[in-house]
């Protein structure tokens, strides 16, 4: 123990900056550089959680694709189990999708900056646990965990949230960290039942762990002490991840609609339709997206109109008309323009 | 300086537990009682952030509903902007909302756990922020905070995320923090571009803090030592708020297609066709939804069959009879049910 442990007060949790690991390169030893950088922190103890950036890991395992800028939304694709939204920009179509890596976010955690001298794009191991269990395997086989000692690894990320500014760090994989704390059926303080709380502390120590880490500080990890009660076996990150049937937001507002028209994010439909831009347009612009998504499998009916006048459907079958009069008024509401929808009988 | 900072590396930030405020209660003088928590930590210095739970802040206000249960919904919605996304459980409707008090959070925020002996629901302050400067204003009439020392305070709230198991502390308000970090325009450690990265700090303080406060061990406070660079004067934690045209996920996926349709959440619309369950639900269930919210305000048309046998539209109207066959079949992809919709002639 050094000499600080003695002098904070319990329940207390410290951040340590890793500093000194240099420009890690692939097939480097990632656990014996991280080693080296921990020396001068007394290295690992019983109870530690050393959070490294997924960056340096996917350096370390060679993860970069060489990719030209206009193959990179394909590169981001592969590397998605599916989009949630997507939005065009001056620059392509960006993307917010559910990585193969697990967590939704955008661009599948591609990473362009930071990525070292050569450049490229770095991308995350399909499966962040095992990353993080092979470097907790590693620093042990170095040496560099205590016998006896309790120590877990995080995989650290940063991600955007919905509703919130900014992007946080996350938990992208973990080994020997109990990534949920489930105070479900527990009792609060007052004796009352905890109805709903279950902490996501791998996301709470990855986010405590960017404090010190920084973003374009170059330091690659840092390590958390004092949270030994949190260590244990148990599922690693990949549990944080909520998709499927509990999840309420498997696509974006527009990209709702628009699926449920038949031009799901990053299909055909979706392109030839137009996608949604990042920046606000005008209603035009969005009046005229609703009428081809209307119109989508539809191209016998005809719409004449514009927002501010107003839409005119008419077709030779009234049931058409009907169809497409109904699919307009839909998009409309999922453009959000608010605009009259006729119907031309006969 | 207390002994243990000379011993920590430089960059290190240290999360302390403020132990020993006791049960606060409507009227206490919260300031003088983390003032006497504070003392054994050596006080605030230059560079501290303190963070305080939400809960102890709106006991302290006096901000506690005593409602019965079966108005608690009605409670949420008074303290909600709009909702987000809605669902059914077995005691009631459980909502995300866009909160008065800033975040999309469920149930606006409302907590019923950790109340107090008397119970109740506590209710958040409607701008957390200007608490949050009452808070250090009144901390430093106490002479808790020394002279010419910047010291930042942060009211934190627990919420759940879009695509995240489990929920963190983010920041409700704040006050003395650079909330968000903007490294957009900065440069990386490579020298390129950082494109896209802004660090919501101010919510990775929270989380940060959380990790020393826990939920069922009431302590209301934290400290966050070794922030300085962060701290000075700018927007509060407000700002971090992401909603309107920015915001993707304005509502919630079954939600965007129900409102396109005309039923949307937490309105009498919504309540006629019914609203999807938090659990499973046999496609018939979400069938015969599908089918109200196509019939919506177009009752003369008849709808006929199941997930199963696919349905049938007529009416005696064929413009009117397209327009439910179309709104039926939004409704079923927006119910996740993969069915077939005729259309009966004539």
């Amino acid at each position: 123990m050094s000499p600080h442990d003695r002098t904070l007060p319990p329940g207390a949790v410290v951040l340590l900056p890793v500093v000194g690991v240099p420009e890690v390169v692939a097939g480097d030893d990632l656990a014996a550089l991280l080693a080296a950088a921990l020396a001068p922190l007394g290295g690992l103890r019983d109870g530690d959680v050393l959070v490294v950036s997924s960056k340096v890991v996917s350096k370390a395992l060679g993860l970069r694709e060489d990719v030209p800028a206009e193959d990179r939304q394909e590169l981001v694709l592969r590397h998605s189990r599916r989009v949630v939204a997507e939005r065009a920009t001056t620059t392509g179509t960006t993307r917010i999708v559910e990585a193969v890596a697990g967590p939704v976010m955008a661009a599948a955690g591609l990473d362009t900056s930071n990525t070292g001298p050569t450049g490229g794009v770095l991308v995350l191991p399909a499966d962040p646990d095992a990353a993080a269990t092979d470097l907790h395997a590693s620093l042990r086989q170095h040496g560099a965990v205590p016998p006896g000692a309790r120590v877990a690894v995080v995989l650290s990320d940063t991600a955007g949230r919905a509703w919130r500014q900014g992007q946080v760090d996350l938990a992208l994989g973990s080994h020997g960290l109990l990534v949920l704390d489930d105070l479900r059926g527990g009792t609060d303080a007052d004796g009352r039942d905890l109805a709903v709380t279950a902490r996501a502390v791998a996301d709470e120590v990855a986010s405590a762990a960017d404090l010190v880490k920084g973003k374009a500080g170059g330091v690659a990890a840092a390590l958390v002490r004092g949270l030994g009660p949190h260590l244990g076996e148990g599922p690693g990150a990949r549990s944080l991840v909520r998709t499927g049937p509990g999840d309420w937001f498997g696509l974006g507002r527009a990209e709702a609609v628009r699926a449920a028209l038949g031009a799901a994010p990053a299909t055909a439909q979706a392109r030839e339709v137009g996608v949604p831009a990042a920046a606000p347009e005008p209603d035009d612009a969005r009046g005229a997206r609703a009428v081809r998504l209307a119109l989508l499998g539809h191209q016998d009916a005809r719409v004449l109109g514009s927002p501010a006048e107003g839409y005119a459907v008419h077709s030779p079958d009234p049931v058409l008309t009907g169809r497409v009069a109904a699919r307009l008024e839909v998009a409309l509401a999922g453009e959000q323009v608010l605009a009259r929808v006729e119907v031309r009988r006969g």
